[in-house]
């Protein structure tokens, strides 16, 4: 089975927190909002611009990625969680 | 009798959702916000964007997808239920 | 006396709903927005867009549509009712 | 004295509801939004669009045109009452 | 002293309400929303549109023109009181 | 120490209040919206518009110019204060 | 391990505020809205624009910026907090 995201919507496979620990971002619980991080599974097409013409998402299947807490819908696939989100919605990679 | 939807609308039947089981995408109840599965019926010729193009819908008819379950408008046609969904409400294709 | 809507307004005559049966487009009560069906009777020249260019109306005199139950400008022409509408608020055409 | 309305604006002279008859557009008194009729008595050279060019208003002096009861801002010249009116206010012309 | 708009910002003196007489554009006091008159002291140079062009205002110094009540800044030079308007918050020249 | 404002903003030094008097322009108490006067110390390049051209603003470093009394962020420089505005926070220059 | 933002994001290392003293940049304690001082530590690639050009950030790695107290999203790597930035709110660079 496989997903497909339509326009430049990004799944993304959630990454526990673990204790935090030197060389590792973490979020301090402290922090006004709290991005996690995430591995990219699947990266739609891109969205259309007003000539017809299509953006490739910035970021790619097996990115290590940060996003806002509260963004995007979760869904299941064979008992795993995964998140779709707006390509917008992702702050970063992590390298 | 048949349902021509205008513009970048999408026609959808939405599919029950079953027992969870292996191999199958479910939407956990704890989800933040929980997308639908439907099978595509009709496809709108798309939307007319600024210099007058047309930019043809990225699903077709007979996808399985994916779409937010607060989208779109009921109706009934011969005694089964539909949605017309705008294109941007279906989040992703699944294979 | 003749009613000639302006941009991409179309004056509809609503149906109205008879008791559902078989072959017949119904609206369920307890559906979350509840769409209606009418005839096309008038459509406006369409809309200009930026460059000057007009979108001519995807809907022709004549045509059944489906449009959002609370859409529209009610008016009376001889005693009859009809709705002016924004092409955006018709869902689709039924054939 | 003599009022030029700017941009896309129109002068509009409202025209009395009578009593309801054959032959007549009247205004129902359960409408959901009750649009009013007026005489076009002055038309603004039409709005700028992005590039510099301009569109000119659909309505000429003279056209019996239908608006929204509660657009428009109402003004008197020797007495009488007007309304100028944004040109997207006007729903259709009257023949 | 002199003052200079920016953009499509538009100087404007009031004109004091007299007694309502003929030949005279009075605001009525069941208005919906009362339209001012002014005199035209300073106009700017235009808004930038987004291919860099600039699109002079409408008005001109010395024109009477109508205003919404509620729009623009009151600034006072050597005692008297002028508004600064933007361009659209002027309905109408009076000629 | 120089402080160079991004896009459209403009530095600007407040200039104090000082009693009325004839050939001053004077900010009324009772004014709905109360402009203030400030000397413009740093000017950013200008914004972007949408094919990547830059508008530079319209005021130069030196000018006197009013702006809206609830606009910008204040800073301080050497212990004197600055504010932060956007070019559109600026009604006109005073000459 | 490295930050990579996406589009115009901008990451910040925030700069402790000291005891004011001449010379420095000081946001006073009455301030509207108070400001913040950060080093530039890692700059997006830029937006895209309509037409599909990207239009690089105006600061760069090593810049001293002032921005919005409450922008941003704050992230910590190695024990070190950070701030993930839009590039709008950064309001200018210091010298």
């Amino acid at each position: 089975m496989k997903i497909k995201p339509l326009a430049d919507r990004i799944v993304v496979e959630p990454i526990e927190e673990e204790e935090p620990k030197k060389g590792k971002i973490i979020i301090p619980d402290t922090a006004k909002e709290k991005p996690q991080q995430g591995k990219v599974i699947a990266v739609g097409p891109g969205r259309i611009i007003e000539d017809g013409k299509r953006i490739s998402p910035e970021v790619k299947t097996g990115d290590t990625v940060l996003y806002g807490k509260y963004s995007g819908t979760e869904i299941e696939i064979d008992d795993k969680k995964y998140l779709i989100l707006d390509e917008r919605d992702i702050l970063a990679v992590i390298e």
